[in-house]
């Protein structure tokens, strides 16, 4: 047994306390305080069941007022309710795929970007029929990024990643008419269907929110994650640290936050850069520490090693340090909070994105072209802002661990390759895992990912699911908050393996492939990686994707993202289980479809169960049924 | 003084009290009943301080609880649930238009849809540089139907038809970054931008409902219309009649309710067949009536002159004269109460779109492939229906009166020239209104649109504004369900002017045009019309929008909408006043932007008074002091 030992929960909790403590110090408030005062929450919004859609109500259903005054029904207002929380969702990722495509259109041989991963480009070109041979890779650069921007609003046809899915799964998509269009289209038909006087059948609605989740997950999110890859290079296997600890008492502190990596891989160039490295030194700093919170975090850990300070509800922890010298944002799940905050004490809070505009934020605008110069006068603020720390206020927690991350599709294929017996067997293909899954030394895989939910222990439901699941010999691809938590606690570290919480089978196949138990394939738009593997997957073995001992896992899910998320993983044929309820509890018949009916369609639905302990023996249930219905 | 009189509230409330005892018998529901059961209204909801967009909530905001879990505080809370309304609106309204480019785009000589006028597409076509000489007119119709699709997604640019704009709007809407992009692209943004984590500051969230309003009234809807005129005709002056009285007991009567006349013009077309007449009256009819409800109405009567039974909240009496076949529905503003109730009676009750579903509904699926089939199924499922009435449920009201509707800007145009010096000025222009206006004969004008909402007595302040403003001489322009309860009414009989409730100028204008005083311009996506001839008239005079003594108003407004379009009223420079309070209050940064704030953006802003009578006066004051300041 080697010396490795995780962090706990409460050990995260014990820091998180003292963090607090000189949060009281200086008057700041904290989401631990505002749960308190927003519990216990509404009942008619979180079942489902309050209508705001028109101005003739508010609408509340109860049994004496068992409709609205339109007359919609409990199932026509959840439904809506549940459909127009998928469009957010739906629209947040893709629009964040959009701004990455744009970023793909601004690149140029001298420019901010450059095309880091041409070899990616080219295969997506010749995926959608452009033409590659003899061009210049910025002229194929900015032809590829301008039809993946025609995507969010082509007249016609489906989405062109669609192709990527196994022929079993496009076909349901087509019969069940939701191939998603034009993204954007996807969203706005969301809104329209929902708005009052239109559609009010569960049915229809539920079936949009699959369609416009799927608009996600093949469409915008892909591009998110593909495009990001062809311009910061496509994530190799790498090693780096997390918690709190890897923020650095005697460096300037730099926190990036968010999800659009633009901002952060330039924030991270001009954190390198000799010239910014010695005029801190002259500002009385030993260096400079770039660490990241949430998936912006994630993008470059996984591309650049840098060190994940926390995930999202860590987010106010890295300013109670009391040593963060700037956190810098682009875009979503930021909490306004951070404003006052950052007040409380020495930080700099640094908006960036015209989409993401916070009181109490210093605002430089950042866009493609002027990213270098923002960049450098972001860092150089940090800089400068190290000489107003107040040194009593000043505690990081010593607590971090090492991670082993990057496992992009391509990467795990290049693991399995290894593993691969190359005069028998094919290389580039997802068989050794399944040849692992069959021969029962893998029971199977969970997909875990999503945000923190103070509903929820925060990452102890992350955590506790992965050790029992490793425990039974499930391994784990991971994304997110949830990635963060698991990297948090030590289950990236290779060594984890060699302690008595991971089963003898997953031991077996991490050490042949050299891989931590749990992979971390990157941010929550890259679980279309994870799309791609498990239709890889289902390619190469000849089962379905429904077929695969295979579950999603989001249990301690917030956003609206997480439920388009959530939407598309059901759509491509993938249980799903929460440990929050989605607000839609409120119908018998909205829920009686998300949590089965929609089987019928799809092959997959949602389990929603708030006891983490039988969550996780859910799944394992389902992975053993999908294993007995395979004859495995 | 002619015999002419108007008929009253009280007698159109009279109406429906005999039509909801035939309701009591037979165990309707009813909206009356309905707003009963769902007053009062949550607090939270109406004032916009609660926040369901993630899942840690749903939060309130109270004096002890200042913040969301995030941090978000009251304005921003409110400021997204404003822009996610409006985004709403934005969508629906474009997403109407949208269809209509799709049936543009199928239209062919020999197909369901052709060109009705080949003269607005060309003069389109050139607006848009799209060559039209030797083009056969149907390829053309595809090349600018595509052209406009495109204008939902297009990756770069704005709104083509932000050039039809006075370059004054057009500079304020560039200085601003209010200038909207493609369609859907605001759509997405606007769900982005209030996604958790991203912004909360009210004057971020209040531009992008700006912008995202723009993109519907500038966009969307001024496609839907003119698309419309190309395929349907553009409207004409035309007589008609209005309010329940139009349905005839002895006929089949078909109600066409909603909003896109794709599906209407074509129950119209099928139900003036000699074939169907003749069906008829084998199943012991003596004919077919066709009637409207809501926008559809408003497009039919436009076009051909089809009477209009009622509007918004007469939906349910349609159904209650128990002489009603089928209600026929596309999408919007149709009362899920629609299914339950048309099984208290025989009537059929056929939705038609994938976008507006419901239960206890008969589905048949509307395209336009399909058009011709369908609606003669539709018609002939309404004449079979006949036999199946209950007679001893039947009453329809007997009151209606004359209208005379179909004043797009072109017959204004049309009308104004008729009383132009041809000798002395030139044709084709606003110039005989604006010297109306300059010589005081006409002290101003308003645009009145919107719903019906229970929070105001239906159609008293649409009706009691319209009166006091002509008493003042004022002329008004209207649209939507206001427009048809001022045909109910009787305010569009040309005989009004002959009353007292008319002022001396306007009835002198009134005779010399030969129109009524209140001009029906269409449907709510007709208010693009009104936009085009509000900067037709600053064109002309040489005002900028914002000096002409014109307002905005929707006394009684209830939609998403309603606010989108009361965003790009605003933000093209007309002050606008409501009768119903947004769902704003709640935060005195995002009320105060909308009420007074804004007007340093786009020269004009909201005002909210729900005193009728008062609001009627803050109008009457606006237009006076404008005139003031043109030194008129």
């Amino acid at each position: 047994m080697s010396e490795f030992k995780l962090t706990t929960v409460e050990e995260f909790e014990a820091a998180t306390e003292r963090l607090l403590e000189t949060g009281a110090k200086v008057g700041a408030d904290s989401w631990q305080m505002r749960v308190k005062n927003q519990t216990p929450h509404c009942k008619f919004g979180e079942s489902g069941a309050c209508c705001k859609i028109c101005s003739m109500g508010p609408c509340r259903i109860t049994a004496k007022a068992p409709r609205g005054i339109c007359g919609c029904d409990v199932h026509g207002i959840v439904g809506r309710n549940f459909l127009r929380f998928t469009a957010g969702g739906a629209a947040t990722h893709s629009d964040h795929g959009r701004e990455i495509c744009h970023t793909l259109y601004e690149t140029s041989a001298d420019g901010n970007y450059k095309v880091k991963d041409p070899e990616k480009l080219i295969r997506i070109a010749k995926e959608w029929d452009i033409e590659t041979e003899g061009k210049d890779i910025y002229d194929l650069a900015h032809e590829v990024a301008e039809t993946g921007l025609m995507e969010y609003g082509k007249p016609f046809g489906h989405q062109r990643f669609l192709k990527r899915a196994d022929k079993h799964t496009q076909e349901i998509w087509e019969r069940e008419e939701i191939a998603p269009r034009a993204i954007d289209r996807e969203v706005s038909c969301s809104l329209h269907m929902s708005h009052v006087g239109c559609s009010s059948k569960p049915e229809a609605l539920v079936r949009q929110a699959l369609r416009a989740g799927l608009s996600d997950g093949w469409g915008g999110s892909m591009m998110g994650t593909e495009f990001s890859d062809v311009l910061f290079g496509t994530p190799r296997e790498m090693e780096t640290e997390a918690n709190l600890g890897v923020m650095v008492e005697e460096n300037v502190n730099i926190v990036v936050h968010g999800h659009d990596p633009s901002l952060s891989e330039m924030i991270c160039e001009y954190a390198e850069d000799p010239e910014m490295i010695a005029y801190a030194k002259e500002k009385g700093a030993q260096g400079i520490t770039v660490s990241g919170v949430c998936c912006t975090s994630n993008e470059v850990a996984m591309r650049r090693g840098i060190p994940m300070a926390g995930n999202y509800l860590q987010q106010e922890n890295v300013v109670l340090t009391g040593a963060c010298e700037a956190i810098v944002v682009d875009v979503q799940c930021i909490f306004p909070a951070l404003g006052p905050l950052s007040k409380c004490f020495h930080t700099k809070f640094i908006t960036t994105s015209p989409i993401a505009q916070m009181p109490e934020s210093e605002f430089i605008r950042f866009n493609s072209h002027t990213a270098g110069e923002n960049a450098k006068a972001i860092v150089k603020a940090a800089i400068e802002n190290f000489q107003n720390r107040k040194k009593e206020l000043v505690h990081i927690p010593q607590m971090k661990q090492k991670a082993s991350v990057g496992y992009s599709y391509e990467e795990i294929i290049r693991k399995l390759d290894g593993v691969t017996n190359s005069q028998v067997d094919d290389l580039g293909t997802t068989m050794p895992l399944v040849d692992c899954v069959k021969s029962g030394v893998l029971r199977g895989a969970v997909a875990m990912v999503g945000c923190n939910n103070p509903k929820v222990r925060p990452d102890a439901a992350h955590i506790e699911l992965m050790k029992k699941l490793l425990k039974n010999d499930i391994i784990l691809v991971l994304s997110g908050c949830s990635a963060q938590a698991a990297a948090r606690a030590g289950l990236m570290d290779k060594e984890v393996i060699y302690t008595d919480i991971v089963g003898a089978g997953v031991r077996r196949v991490c050490e042949l492939a050299d891989i931590p138990p749990v992979l971390h394939m990157g941010s929550c738009v890259d679980i279309s990686r994870m799309m791609i593997l498990a239709s890889n997957i289902a390619k190469h073995s000849g089962w379905t994707v429904s077929q695969i001992p295979l579950v999603g896992c989001a249990p301690e899910w917030m956003s609206e993202k997480a439920v388009s998320i959530g939407n598309y993983v059901v759509s491509t044929g993938i249980d799903t289980y929460l440990g929050v309820e989605p607000y839609a509890y409120g119908s018998s018949e909205v829920d009686g479809l998300l949590k089965g009916g929609i089987k019928d369609w799809v092959e997959a639905c949602y389990t929603v169960e708030k006891d983490i302990d039988k969550l996780g023996d859910l799944m394992i249930e389902r992975i053993e049924e999908k294993r007995v219905a395979l004859g495995i």
